[in-house]
């Protein structure tokens, strides 16, 4: 049987959160096994971005990634956060690395084709170098990948901090049994949005469709199932939703996603 | 006999030039045997501190690190400078992984005493984490380390360029034989400031009193060779400096320095 992977992906307002931000990363270097952590650039990319006059620019409600706001997204993911995360995580006795994609190889990706609309500096992952990633756990390392991506030419690409982390899932099933973990600031995927307590404790493909039928999921939600969705299709065991004390799994409600 | 590590260290000014940066990362992925990179920050983080009005403070002609500064150096040095220096070599066929002192625990540093003056979140090197950097050398990546190193409490420090080398260069003499080189603009260290061909070939101890007695070693030299010194009298087995072209030792003019 193949070893348990856990693989946690952080959204921004834990990371905003210094508070939160800490308490998951006590929780998080806790964790038994070998680990990975995915965080996102939550909000200080765009207030760095105003401050420099850099402007977001959205094409069809998407946002476009200009060679300046993929400065601002090196600057933020792979330098104040990733950095700050690490240390943190060293305090807590895990021996945290930190990676873009470009680091080790470990994430090749292409950019964008331009379609009807040029997301500029997107990176869409063709590679996840499982053996290259292997190497680090096998020698104690716990990575930490910011939402950044390479393209092996000598561009870095930004990426979506929840497809990296589904990817990564995905790619390192070949060696593990890979267990997805996605925290934000829910208990999980609710019943009725408005009742934070109306938690789904199990979601089969079965009832996704019944809930899609029903329109029960919420817009927000729907492209994180679906990445969910396509994890568990590739071979990851098990993905679950919920907030920070997730991972703990004591008595604290959440979500689990099977097949 | 140990095997050989070459630690070569570049300067902001190369940095800042991308074709010399270009060049010089062509040449560095081409050297044979395991090696590291370390880099310096070069302008771009007093560019965007004037940019985001963080101011410079000096204090008796040194630089002090605020908060503001210590932040625009992780975004600088170890975001945006470290991930497209990556991102670079690994376009040139050499398996760079980034690394500041906290990754991996490399670097551990003590938050400089206050005496006479604050200097605020800088960092003096305690510990070359000589293990957990050999683990990477051997599973076959090149660390590219920036400026910056960590107290192990969760804070990160900031840590001259030039330091971090030696220390590196020290540190890892317990299982290779070290090699340092300081590329920079020069050539090498110059018999004569005004003549940049007036290279002094090779510098020992004697020589280096010599050139001190008769004034010959420019002040911006002499922190450098102090360093040099510091080196070689831990088992660092020769030190280089020159310009980009040097780490090919064919007909290019460089000084190498030894005891």
């Amino acid at each position: 049987m193949k070893q348990q992977l856990s693989i946690v992906k952080i959204g921004g307002n834990i990371i905003e959160n210094k508070n939160e931000l800490n308490t998951f990363l006590k929780l998080f270097a806790s964790l038994k096994g070998p680990k990975i952590l995915v965080h996102g650039g939550g909000k200080r990319a765009t207030n760095l971005g105003e401050k420099l006059g850099v402007k977001t620019t959205m094409i069809k409600g998407r946002r476009v990634t200009t060679a300046d706001s993929l400065e601002l997204a090196m600057m933020v993911y792979a330098g104040l956060i990733n950095k700050n995360i690490v240390a943190l995580l060293q305090a807590n006795n895990c021996n945290a690395l930190g990676l873009s994609g470009a680091d080790g190889n470990s994430i090749l990706a292409t950019k964008r084709a331009i379609g009807k609309v040029d997301f500029g500096y997107v990176g869409d992952i063709t590679l996840v170098n499982d053996m290259s990633i292997l190497k680090l756990l096998t020698a104690g390392f716990t990575p930490v990948f910011c939402a950044l991506s390479h393209d092996g030419n000598g561009q870095i690409l930004n990426t979506n901090a929840d497809t990296i982390a589904s990817e990564l899932a995905i790619g390192m099933s070949k060696n593990f049994e890979t267990i997805l973990y996605y925290c934000f600031e829910k208990k999980g995927v609710l019943k009725k949005i408005e009742d934070d307590d109306s938690v789904i404790e199990h979601i089969d493909i079965d009832l996704y469709n019944d809930l899609l039928f029903a329109n029960t999921i919420s817009e927000g939600m729907l492209p994180k199932m679906e990445n969910c969705f396509y994890a568990l299709k590739n071979n990851v065991s098990k993905v679950c939703i919920g907030n920070l004390y997730m991972i703990e799994e004591k008595e604290q409600l959440f979500t689990t996603i099977t097949l």
